[in-house]
């Protein structure tokens, strides 16, 4: 998400276009990758073959290190968080280290929204970032038509006879579809007669929703795809046993539409810096991280990986760490949570909503006001046993005594380092100091360690996560979750990882609460299980799966122009 | 479609792996194509850029050859068209001609459904064939985006406020999916309460029905694109007035998402000569032949351009002649029409359904009592002044003399030329005979012209292609067509091809009739504008636009093996 409001710089998609871009393979190439081992997609996009992959883990049993990058509690304002990954991979690079950067790969749908791309901007954005805004290399593609392929047996089964007694008020996967297109939220499908089937309630979600997004992303080659797409629980029959797509005929078919999504996306920054951009799960109803495999081949292939968790250390940062860690080989070696002198500001405030203008103001007193919720990150993620480091990105508004006011109080009253960052306007030259502070970070002693037991019990595995990272009192769970409590456990899956869905707009589960709230219960409406990407999803409030189209979509002020170069797409 | 019943011939995908393919840039340099020229997608699938083509499009005026190839009417045990285009391609090479094949881009979807490719077969198809029928270059997913943004932009209007006044019971523009989903063909979207917007009857059609299909196989390039994506009429307003895809703002995103997908595919055949894959619209509410702009590049790139256009002359060649000739540089030099000694068995039979098994003994006098229909399809040919040449297309179990009496019959009873193809079995050698006489046939002189003039009123266009193609007696117009073509006519949209919807299982209107049905007239049921592809569709029945899967689909049997191979997709 680009400072929008300053006039000095080119847009993110000039500078894009100013650049000159290496061939893909020549960016790899220092990396220990050649041309046999891509799949080339045009002259700047490939994708790393699943043999090349198998070498690299062979070859080299050494990772190198990694550094998550997340944020504060994030606000409208944009923080910018793939800005900073990007960035900080060109740091490295500069200061003399083998670095490569994995970021989450954008949807298609939402681009036709609310103006604004997803890959990076300024001087540390990924190229060509209107290809991977559009189409990719197809993997959003290849999910819809997987996640679509198994809702069509499931029905055809039902309408064929239904010999596996599926309950059709009970059916658990719904259609997907990469489009902001709400009307298709809730439906009714089946209508025409005999000849088309059952009637029955149905919805569309956004293919980043998909549960086989978060499959894709935390399968490490083809078998463990296959075994898990084929134990997702589509549906429920008539006794209240699960029918997974493996029941129904369905995981060959999906794991062959998803045998090249499945291989990582490599492209390149601006600076020429190999960038991983591959899979996006949503980071509520799943993990929220771009795919564990990207980051175990990037792990394996340089010395330092950076790579980027979704919102802040409630959401994609625990997820990482309790979730994706447990999966791969991916322990963070170091954190970054990137602050902005704006979102200080704005959680400092008491106002709701808040007062975006004023922001702009200097006032070191509103920068002090915020501190506790980037305080509260800091903290969450230390119980990790991880070295933290504090990125403050600084925006053009910005004054010395602010962004100053940060780091002092990182330094002298949290004890952690801290760096201005301005990779947006200076590319990697803006992000040495970061990166020198998180090389000593990386290098130094760090314990890793999840949060929680895998075979403590589900409720307790949610309140550890609600107490110790959420900052809430306890936990309040209603009878329907008390129920699917007891019934994940008696179906066994129960010593799994927990993935809660909450708002990503305050550390509490209420949108409008900033800084860091206090007295207040974390309340549990429904548990499921993500039998295929390997999680239990804890649901705190609806989640919106199918967003829709603003009253003046970006879509209608995109210029496709006749020697095919396009406007208004970021 | 390969003749499964013969087990001395290895199967298609086992054929097509034990060929060993050349970098597509190798493949298309001696006809002029350089590696600038295209969009690489690994090593043997491409993209002709746009500006190449400009460059062929200004550098050739000359325009090699056309053949087009279409057959008989379709029975269920297919004829082999696309396997005679693309061995036609090969044995015109062999021969010592330069030659370019080009054939429609398969759908995705109903690869899941019943089993069976289109990529051709045996030793005349092209390669990879397992990519060309899964994602390919994502053609048909920039379709499904680009109609569904549309829809999306459609229903984001009227919830917005409806500025257009759109009438909610007069929305032609439903949603598209690339599967054969049955239950989504009648549905009800919107609900859930006013956050959602209108609640109304939507349905889904199958991508390659979508009027965009149509759209991008007659585009000559991105201004032209865009102009037919503009004018698309997606609903009415309370005064019936057309809301096109430009009024809701829709024309530059929609041609945007479909800016790579406008340019053509190539790839190779089995003995490496250039084939373009591109662009497959239905050949019954469409015009059903593969797209203008790859015919286009593909007749200056070379001496021989072999074509294919689907289901036989009364669809695919008819609209090849009365629809694409019109709106391109395309005409044809010679028409080969596809015949088998099993088809002619098939239309000579008095039962129905007809006794397949019974088709596979010798018996002359069978194929005696089916020639009238192959009689028909070549003097429909004949009426557009193009020479015809028969191809009969030899399958295992046919007999010499068999094959023999059909090539008397056409050579002797009707003066056409005929020859023997085995192109399935032996590649372009088994076309050597077919090509020469089809060279032959090119080379003579032709006065190709429409069948109709565009400004005879509606009804009379109908009424020649039903007369003097399909051999009915004459056209009734049900009272709701008689309203469209006054409507229409109003409207200005009249003097237009029409596209004639109907079964493609016989020459009349009535699936179940073989041969050349006689005593009957043609109903015409309703009239509507594809004011985007520039033609009439004319509706004699309802047309499925999207089918369901059987009750065993092919996707439940196919296989995804750990190094990535697949079985079960052909």
């Amino acid at each position: 998400m680009p400072p929008a409001d300053d006039q000095s710089i080119p847009s993110d998609y000039e500078i894009a276009q100013s650049v000159e871009t290496n061939h893909i393979v020549d960016v790899v190439e220092p990396f220990g990758l050649t041309e046999a081992d891509l799949k080339l997609v045009g002259e700047t996009k490939a994708k790393v073959e699943l043999e090349a992959i198998e070498r690299v883990r062979e070859e080299r049993d050494a990772n190198g290190k990694t550094i998550l990058v997340t944020g504060m509690t994030p606000t409208p304002l944009g923080e910018g968080k793939t800005v900073t990954t990007v960035g900080l991979g060109q740091a490295l690079n500069q200061v003399g280290k083998e670095a490569l950067v994995a970021v989450r790969e954008p949807s298609l749908g939402p681009v036709f929204g609310v103006k604004g791309g997803a890959a990076g901007g300024g001087y540390s954005q990924v190229l060509p970032m209107e290809d991977i805004n559009l189409h990719f290399t197809g993997d959003l593609h290849a999910l819809t038509s997987a996640h679509n392929l198994i809702a069509t047996m499931l029905d055809n089964h039902i309408k064929q006879g239904n010999e596996l007694d599926i309950a059709v008020n009970w059916i658990n996967w719904p259609r997907a579809i990469d489009m902001n297109d709400r009307v298709l939220r809730e439906t009714v499908v089946g209508l025409g007669g005999e000849v088309t089937g059952v009637p029955r309630e149905d919805g569309f979600i956004l293919t980043a929703a998909s549960e086989l997004m978060a499959v894709l992303c935390l399968a490490d080659g083809i078998d463990d795809l296959k075994e898990r797409i084929g134990r997702i629980i589509v549906a429920y029959n008539e006794d209240g046993e699960p029918i997974t797509a493996d029941d129904i005929g369905a995981t060959d078919a999906a794991a062959i539409l998803l045998k090249d999504a499945l291989k990582p996306n490599v492209v390149q920054t601006i600076e020429g810096t190999p960038a991983f951009v591959h899979g996006g799960p949503f980071a509520n109803i799943a993990h929220g991280t771009n795919s564990l495999i990207a980051d175990e081949v990037a792990a394996h292939l340089s010395e330092y990986l950076v790579t980027e968790a979704g919102f802040g250390s409630d959401l994609g940062a625990e997820k990482f760490m309790n979730i994706v860690s447990r999966f791969g080989d991916v322990e963070p070696d170091a954190v970054t949570i990137v602050a902005s002198v704006r979102a200080l500001k704005y959680h400092g405030q008491d106002m709701w909503p808040p007062d975006v203008d004023a922001l702009e103001d200097e006032d070191v007193d509103a920068v002090y006001d915020g501190l506790a919720n980037l305080d509260k990150h800091v903290r969450n993620l230390e119980q990790f046993g991880v070295p933290v480091v504090v990125a403050v990105n600084r925006f053009p508004q910005d004054t010395d005594a602010e962004i100053e006011a940060v780091i002092d109080h990182c330094e002298e009253d949290l004890g952690v380092p801290a760096a201005e960052s301005t990779v947006f306007a200076d590319g990697g030259e803006g992000g040495i100091d970061l990166a020198e502070k998180l090389i000593d970070a990386a290098e130094s002693e760090s314990s890793f360690e999840p949060l929680y037991d895998l075979e403590a019990p589900i409720d307790e595995k949610i309140e550890t996560v609600a107490t110790e990272i959420y900052g809430a009192d306890g936990v309040e769970f209603h009878s329907d979750a008390r129920a699917d409590i007891e019934r994940l456990t008696d179906l066994g899956f129960d010593d799994v990882p927990i993935c809660i869905s909450k708002t990503f707009h305050s550390l509490s589960d209420d949108a409008s609460q900033k800084g860091v709230p206090e007295d207040w219960t974390l309340e549990i409406n429904e548990i499921y299980p993500s039998a295929g990407a390997g999680f239990l999803v804890v649901l705190t409030a609806d989640v919106l799966t199918l967003p829709g189209l603003p009253s003046e979509p970006a879509a209608a002020n995109m210029e496709l122009r006749s020697d095919g170069s396009i406007s208004g797409l970021f």
